[in-house]
């Protein structure tokens, strides 16, 4: 096999990892309990998008939810790694949305059952340009914002993160192995909010990137 | 990239999209209710195992269950697949075991909480070789069978499946696309048990192949 470009981790990357209520007052926002250990979930890679393509809302969500996020992404792979080497693992990172189909995730939550409906869909992982792991000196400091057809919903900073990015490095890894190419989410500042078919959706980190994205309504099959 | 070679989907598919109580008599014996829609989750590329290696009880659960379930690989990936199509997309299936750790799996679902860290750890996934389509010719009439320390713990046949490999196939590829490589698990029959450090698994399905695997305790960091 020829080598991979870390560069476009999402060609060929194997695992989107999340992590929820990673910030306590988006934790507040939902009405959920504040965190003692990380709350993990999965995305497929079929998950991932790019600017230029549409977010899709799905045929059976009508509370489609955006959640702007710091991503990191592996570079060497591991188990059980110390959070005192956690940082070797990081090739760089990416800005991120984790869009969530919050009526279905409800209902979820509510029956005791799989997330992956709610989190796991088509478009549901859009993700900005990779950032070399220099232009963030401390991933434990940064600005995250995201606009909704031109007003800020969401600007927070990753200090407000309950568990640091080698916290989670270390955590995941002791019972799911990371590769390089993966991609870990690390949680939503507050401020999450409905969007809908037409809405423009614009997300930055610091002065390093802007991405933006326009949503779609699912067309049925027939 | 040279060409990927789909007897060897782990080391290459991107994803595992297992469902859940798809037999009758197993969402009784958990007490679930019957679905009228497939329970779809995932588990990690990073949980797949080969035979020679052992399965390891997470330091966390002290409540392994062995599901064995039909795996069906894709060899043509598709979004949004009829099922008078969907059998195009399979290359041919393995025979898989759901490792869930159901302690954990009960302590999510009381909670709402994402089942990642029940399903999704290391070794979770073990499979047997590949499985050509051709000898199969009919996924929805095969028998499967698990024994632990040589004890018959589970003996099904496909047959039971409450939602069909076509069925799942199309209703997964209409919100999660697939891709050559993937791997569905379609659910166990009745009959799942705990196991633990030093006991012996093998599975079987027909007459075609059987699997054997050594469960040893994940060991700590330090
Ligand atoms: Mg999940
Ligand atoms: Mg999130
Ligand atoms: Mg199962």
């Amino acid at each position: 096999m020829t080598a991979r470009n870390i560069a476009r981790f999402w060609e060929w990357g194997r695992k989107i990892i999340c992590v929820g209520r990673n910030y306590a007052d988006h934790a507040k926002e939902l009405k959920n309990a504040i965190p003692t250990e990380p709350v993990v979930f999965l995305k497929p890679p079929s998950a991932y998008l790019r600017e230029g393509s549409p977010i899709l809302v799905p045929l059976y969500s009508n509370d489609l939810h955006h959640e702007v996020e710091l991503g990191v992404v592996i570079g060497k792979g591991g188990t059980a790694i110390p959070q005192s080497t956690a940082m070797e693992h990081v090739a760089g990172y990416a800005l991120c949305l984790d869009m969530t189909a919050r009526d279905i995730q409800e209902e979820c939550k509510s029956k005791g059952l799989p997330w992956t409906m709610a989190k796991g869909f088509n478009t549901s992982c859009p993700v900005s340009d990779f950032i070399p792991k220099e232009r963030i000196p401390d991933p434990g400091n940064v600005q995250l914002w995201l606009k909704v057809n031109g007003k800020v919903r969401q600007s927070g900073s990753t200090s407000q993160m309950i568990f640091s990015v080698p916290y989670l490095i270390s955590y995941i890894s002791d019972f799911i192995s990371l590769e390089e190419g993966d991609l870990i989410l690390t949680g939503t500042p507050k401020g999450v909010s409905a969007v809908q078919e037409h809405d423009e959706l614009q997300a930055g980190i610091q002065d390093i990137l802007t991405m933006n994205f326009k949503l779609v309504k699912q067309k049925s099959r027939i």
